[in-house]
């Protein structure tokens, strides 16, 4: 079971979550939280980032889970400098690289927080200056080599400030090209650095800005045909971000997998009623079984996994909420994968769908058309013989009612 | 001004919209209405549909509209048999043709109504059954060859039936395939007529299909590149359409211009707060200055124009509303004509949005980054010599205040 | 069980749904259907709208339910003038009263068509014509002493018609004044009829209208207040209305029932990602179970019970669908309850509910404070005394988890 | 121009606000800016409190404005005591009745910030601990005797933590009840202080808490009907909210001044395609237009105005950038009110809306049934007598033209 779902802890939630909204400040106080004063000596910096290492690998291995997944940021502040910075990262990295031989658990992606530094907030690989531009790729240029170290699966690109507030001051096509660039670059420096991790993309419709380039997971991979770099990457998907952009739970992981491009998954939920990022830890079985059948379908996860990138609510206060959530949320999509694996062996799910499309291969025409060799004149000419057609049934509702029956 | 715009009335909301809604059926009563009586003699249904012919080139006329629009079943209903249809099409749009050198008035676009008919109530060229594509084909063929016939700038496919109802029940790899191969056929047939119409694709998000595949413009040109039809079509935009995918009223034009694929729009308006195609008459400048801004920028239409794919209200059942309608958007579209042209004039807006890319060009580095012979290491080295970066403000409120002063 | 669930089967969907959408016409043709010609003499009328009863009785006996529910037009058609559609209606309803002592089915609820009708397009008892909205109480006078006839339990109010389409052209005061008296007109005639049955109010708050009077529990709850209408009406909620209102599935359920105002429930579910009333047939059992638990709640239903004011697809086009969908749906309210009783006896959730509130208890304050004798200054000197205010975690996701152990 | 408008300037967007969201912290510097250290001297506080103080009243004062509004916390931090706390904002706003006097400007409403504290995370009225409940009672009568002192012309309740994250653990009926025990507290408080201010509760649905108790305009109402409060407060409408509510711009605010309930316009405006407050500057005149025509047909605000919750775009960070986002709203509100008094003096909007209705006077029917004594058997014998209902058409596309020729 552990093989299929391969769950990961995310760093920044779960171990930086203070459960601050925007109407009020932090009401998650943790033992590991200490002052992020960066004006203190460099080594009680390190010391303090590693005290939270710790207190996460506690957590990893307590709770069982072989993954988890981090932003630079998360794991150490931004300094004055890029070097000091970096060599702030190295020190806390190398520790984490320490704690993953301890414990054995390993990272599922490592990515750059390209959109809480206050000179990302009109982007980051598509701010209108080249100088915020530049920082971001001395940023994505060290997270990567960082990742790498550490063994990464994967390397996430999210860009939650890569988009317009108002198409008034927006060139979106000079935009959209240096984000280009930018992958390229940073495809280039997979390649010069050896290294063999994964590259996603996240998309996300909104929030924080108000239209966001890599919206949907058709908007990613038409971005990644328009720059030739569809070879490069597979998305992550995350549930919420799909229901954002107006597409069912599962939509953007049955899409991008039917195109061979699902990669990993974001596994929380949102409220579709609410229009933010609720982050939410999944409880329904039924949205975890719809997962985990594609999941199954596709042979498993092989660099990605599922990763609870989801926070306890703000008011869940006691630190046992933590330990809650998660297991809550295990347990669903472990119940899930059963539920699909259920479904696979029971059959009829598979063999109805795959009887409704049987005169595309029982009647040659079908084959003719899939293969590119037909015309309009000779489907034309199959169609005035084939005059009476039937109307068959969609029958949603005994393909719920054989869904449920694996619940 | 009649250059920039190309008004087009459309054939189905104006002279065979009913103003029926899913709680209500007929309220709106013309006089060219005539019983869909398709058991009468042929003689008899031709002279009908060329009576209501008769009207719409009369109201295009009085307009003052150079252009129209129309589907194949607007204009003449489906019979027992292929060949009956096709020959009573024949008919009407013979008559059409004569009706079109008597006044002038052109055919902005042909289309085919593959929604219609409850043959597609599972889809037209994704139908899981292959006699109903093979109906697609045939229908699709023929409105093509009217198109043509009749001197068509343009021929749209809109696919309203082409997605799915509940994801349990459909295999979209396969239904994209097939849809796929529906439009190389269409791409080989124009070639084998010899028609010179522009190919479009109109997206649409949801609405009649819980979804469209379809979805928005940023999808269908995903579409189009996975599937090697890129060359071959354009996207007609239907704002209404935008909104209801999430999208600001103009994101979808301004997008799709952006990447040299917008053809043609269908300027009507939607209500953001309802989650249907409303179809509305555009009447806020501030709108259409946004949509004419585009417009102008591209440099114009070439085969395209403003089609006004609107319908009355299902209260406004007088018959003068048609004319207040028509000429209460066509002033919007020409206000809004006028003010783009004023904020080009003024140069205020487009010199802020270039001024604000500026570091790009005057910073050697820029270059070399467009030009894709950068790498992430010489940025960072930028970086690290241009630590000191400044925020530059966005000045959105400024923007929103220098768009006004054009309205 | 059955008493708990008090399953309703609706006329409209079931027996008059014809699978329409606004983007094509019929799909579903059933063997019950029979030309709606009302120019054919009235026995013949009457004997097709007779044929259609048989039908749906032999429906509601094979299936098992104990109630339906119909609208006056649902069974029989409008004629020339009111004197004859009375007619009409008192002959197939008097029919219907043989069918019901024959198979023991109740009338769970009766109501008028007010929103069909091409008359009805400007509303009905909101109508800025008198003349219409005299018609619309003829027509309610007349349901209401039909359904006095048959025994019915209930009544419904749903004024898909009554709101604006445009502030522009309404005056809504004057709108909500003509509605109330058309209710207290309804009131004073249900005493003069010596009827017992329940007014229901069900909102909705848009579609077919942009905006509708009704919008919500609270909102109808409000206009009941403000009318002096709060003795007369209970709520019908449908969970598919309350999602459209941007409110959980559940809430105006739990709402209407904690003021004692919840009546009855239309029990589909809708599809919260798209913009209008898809009335499909629920079958999540976990949505099933939160509204059991209200019923088990509030002691079960008097007059009200789970009515399926739910449609099979338009591409749903078997007759065995219609039974699928309502044993479907049947079994997950079946479950629901079960869980619902399972929650109940288990305890934990209610337990760790009231809990929560403990401190207005267990401090004489809390009891002077509900009891409305408090002031201001006495909490102000509690507070001081109290100042320590420790936070309580909300425990969202403990209770998410205890909910699933009942599952 | 100004008595019309009455506009007002806050102190927590324009002087508090830093440009942080969920996603990024601070973005916006302020001169005024001192950090909000709560352990410097007491002297020290107050000096930093006041010095922030003039910055808001030469802002006010250069823009010309005559109204501000704050909350308690905006204007002096929590200390470690109620009596601390109450300490200091006495002399903080000590001094800003000092400021009034020297410069005229005046407090249009004053209010307590409820909802940031992290003792408020699961709520303040609604709070399931008593301890809670009191500390927000003792923080509300503090901020109504301050705004006494101040002569604030209103009072403002806002209750964003008021509602429920999830239904399973919550009893909505006694967190209501709660709430109305505080209203009626402040009700008397007010009364035993001698103030004359007006109360206003402003509706929003949702954020920061998942579902908000006081939803919209209607809800609130409701809410006040049922636990007789309905005499103690008026609405204060922010436009935002309505549409966050599923409702038109302009909804709640003509839904309010129909029953006499406006007291106050927080006149922002939101992105209907956004799900949270965006809180943007209005510069939309035809939405200025229509909420300045509603405030006309009042005869003006009493006690309330045009107050701009309103925040400069995160990405806005010059300090110009305040002075250019207040102007271009209050142009934008002085052009609507230009507009609505063109609107009103033209007559024809007017004149046509009251044609509408005419029948209900022509006829003497009509005055029956609004004064309460018809009955539905008279209407039936009316309907019956005009049984040839005409249509009337609604005309929209009419009314939208000629409010179009206002602007």
């Amino acid at each position: 079971m552990s093989e299929w779902c391969r769950f990961s802890v995310v760093y920044w939630h779960t171990f930086r979550g203070v459960g601050s909204d925007p109407f009020g400040p932090q009401t998650l106080f943790r033992p590991w939280d200490t002052a992020d004063n960066t004006s203190i000596p460099f080594d009680d910096i390190v010391a303090s980032c590693c005290g939270r290492v710790d207190a996460a690998f506690e957590f990893f291995t307590k709770l069982g889970v072989e993954y988890y997944a981090f932003h630079d940021r998360d794991v150490a502040p931004e300094l004055a400098t890029i070097d000091e910075t970096n060599k702030l990262l190295e020190k806390v990295t190398d520790y984490m690289l320490v704690k993953q031989k301890e414990t054995g658990v390993k990272l599922l992606w490592g990515t750059a927080n390209l959109f809480s530094h206050p000179k990302f907030a009109n982007g980051a690989a598509t701010n209108p200056d080249i100088k915020v531009f530049a920082q971001a790729c001395a940023q994505v240029k060290k997270a990567m080599e960082v990742t790498h170290k550490l063994g990464g699966e994967g390397y996430v690109f999210w860009g939650g400030r890569e988009g317009y507030q108002t198409l008034l001051n927006t060139d979106i096509k000079k935009e959209l090209d240096h984000m280009a660039a930018f992958f390229h670059m940073a495809v280039a420096h997979k390649k010069s650095i050896g290294a063999t991790f994964q590259f996603y993309i996240e998309p996300k419709p909104k929030e924080p800005t108000k239209h966001q380039y890599d919206y949907d997971a058709q908007t990613v991979m038409c971005f990644l045909k328009q720059y030739g770099l569809d070879d490069h990457f597979l998305l992550n998907i995350e549930p919420n971000h799909s229901t954002l952009a107006g597409h069912n739970y599962e939509h953007d992981i049955v899409l991008s997998a039917a195109y061979g491009k699902l990669g990993s998954i974001d596994c929380n939920t949102g409220d579709e009623l609410l229009g933010w990022d609720t982050d939410q830890f999944l409880t329904d079985e039924r949205k975890a079984t719809l997962v985990m059948k594609v999941v199954i379908d596709m042979g498993g996860f092989k660099t990605g996994g599922l990763n609870f990138d989801s926070k306890v609510r703000r008011e869940s206060t006691d630190l046992e909420d933590l330990f809650i959530a998660h297991i809550g949320s295990m347990d669903t999509f472990a119940k899930g994968l059963l539920n699909a694996a259920k479904l696979i062996e029971d059959g009829r799910l598979d063999d109805m769908r795959k009887a409704r499309y049987s005169t595309w291969t029982s009647d040659k025409i079908g084959a003719k058309v899939e293969s590119g060799k037909a015309t309009l004149a000779e489907l034309e000419a199959y169609a005035k013989k084939n005059n009476d057609v039937k109307p068959i049934s969609g029958k949603q509702e005994l393909y719920e009612r054989v869904f449920n029956d694996a619940l």
